[in-house]
């Protein structure tokens, strides 16, 4: 993986062997994004797999067994890494619900589950990307029906939502370069997203590095951007949707949300299916991560506040779904947040 | 002046010596604080004077006249170090009506005309902590009436407006005093308020500092603080007020009236008279100061973004007077902001 905390400044990649060290990287949040930590968790279980970690080279009826008790060992210990993540979730739900059935099969070899974990695991990767690219094109056509014909966008975005958050592509991001390459994107605007500065070392960076026109603004510049710079949607993405619509994300991404309304700026929320939870009702429902102070009081070792200083750092917010007025674009297009719950 | 630069890590005072040190400790932003530069710039000008610049010594009519000019170039050239901030184009107003009256007094020497400058500007010293504590108390009274009887209130604040940035006691942080000094403030939340982040050097330095209880959020934490941990008031300063009450603070401030109206919270700009500006009939007219990219793409060396990235950095945002839903705190009361044309 692309250690995302070293960005912009250094470009190291940082061997994940397993599911120790994928946890790590997840919890210091070497790798985010919903949708990349569900695939580095599940591609260092599958690496620990292929190792032999199972035991399945074995074989035998206790090999599918004590198989089926390290996956699911392994999926429980990666799932605390972070608690509001839902991709992850679903992923080790449904790799536990192959599993049952796989295991099942008459005559089934330790071995063969195991190849069909390992498999599937690695067709996980390129769904992300082309459920992405189809983020891109229905977020695209949609944002685009509601300007004139020809017309250029400005999109304004909060955190990172691009190939580093994802397979590839990108979710909000994915929206972004579709209209980036039909030449129908004026520019991005992305917010700073303190406190982990995701916008200006991840997504300035991603952007710039593709040629994609973007322009850098404090958190706090969003209203007045949109009062000033004429932004015709905000793009943000998801780690989280419940079946109501109500979307937790990034923190401060409620806070766009309501100063989009004010200006009557449609509000996108791009995500997979798999961000999607229809077992959550509502996002009341949402565990949402506290973390620690010190994201806010100190940077790479600069002290920015007094020390003893009490700190509310909250990683996400939920917005409403009814402030979601562009709709949810997942990969099989963008959905009223209310129906949802009806397609999942 | 204490170095705002260095808080919290290091307390360091500058000598000014004169206009010149004053201009670039506004500038660089070592003082900041619309009634703290005024300050500054003024008492630089004394100094100057006090020290003989005017060549004021050598009497006679001639005296007059140079001393006159010297102040007017002294003033012009102090303007220019931060346009937004309103209080110093009054001061300085002030100061040259003053001259013209004064220097038309029979008989009056160089010397004495220099001696009324110099006592005019240390009463602006006196003048400002007053109206600080008269802002104080008609908020507090404002914000409790609205509250039960004897209950206590949390109050969001934005960038920094206390000690630091008036001659002492604050303008919104006044008012926060006030609340504390009755036993009737819960906490107060204090954005970070990104690029400068006056709000976790320095106002959580200065409320720690005082055993004020003050917790510090994100600047996209404030919309989710209010829905979350029942925000009673939202109060922040003002670099400048406009005739219709529409009002310049430091960037951000307009996002947080407008999640402040969403969630019902009322929301007060606390500022004296001398930051309000008749002569600017709305926002539209008020000059925003945009500041060098630098400051959100770097902190104190380390690089928070990728070479060359482009940046939007307005300095202050423009507050509609409709938003201002608790109205503007003067040292004479509290102002629905429709009202202020009439009083000014």
């Amino acid at each position: 993986i692309l250690n995302q905390l070293l960005l912009p400044e250094q470009l190291r990649y940082e061997r994940v062997d397993g599911a120790e060290r994928a946890w790590k990287a997840i919890n210091s949040m070497e790798v985010r994004g919903a949708p990349a930590i569900a695939l580095v968790a599940c591609l260092s279980l599958a690496l620990e797999l292929a190792a032999g970690a199972d035991g399945a080279d074995g074989d035998g009826g206790d090999g599918v067994a004590a198989l089926e008790a390290i996956v699911d060992q392994r999926l429980r210990f990666l799932l605390t890494a972070r608690p509001t993540a839902v991709n992850l979730h679903r992923e080790a739900e449904r790799l536990r619900e192959l599993l049952r059935g796989w295991s099942r099969s008459p005559g089934i070899t330790a071995k063969e589950l195991r190849e069909r974990i390992i498999e599937h695991i690695e067709g996980l990767l390129a769904k992300d990307r082309e459920d992405n690219e189809s983020i891109g094109a229905h977020g695209a056509r949609d944002i685009l029906r509601r300007v004139p014909a020809g017309a250029t966008v400005t999109i304004l975005t909060h955190c990172n939502t691009g190939s580093l958050a994802t397979a590839g592509y990108g979710t909000a991001l994915g929206i972004v370069r579709a209209l980036h390459g039909q030449g129908r994107l004026r520019r991005v605007l992305c917010t700073e997203t303190r406190p982990y500065n995701q916008g200006s070392r991840l997504t300035a960076f991603e952007l710039l590095h593709d040629n994609i026109p973007v322009t850098l603004i404090a958190d706090s510049a969003a209203a007045a951007a949109m009062r000033e710079c004429g932004v015709d949607a905000v793009v943000v993405g998801a780690d989280c949707v419940a079946a109501n619509g109500d979307t937790a994300n990034k923190i401060g991404t409620f806070q766009l949300a309501v100063a989009a309304r004010h200006h009557r700026v449609p509000f996108y929320v791009a995500a997979p299916s798999s961000s999607c939870d229809p077992a959550l009702p509502s996002g009341a429902h949402i565990p949402i991560e506290e973390r620690p102070g010190q994201e806010l009081t100190h940077l790479q070792g600069l002290c920015l506040a007094p020390p003893g200083i009490d700190v509310w750092n909250p990683a996400f917010d939920v917005t409403p779904h009814d402030l979601i007025t562009g709709g949810v674009v997942t990969e099989w297009g963008v959905l009223p947040p209310g129906d949802l719950g009806l397609v999942l």
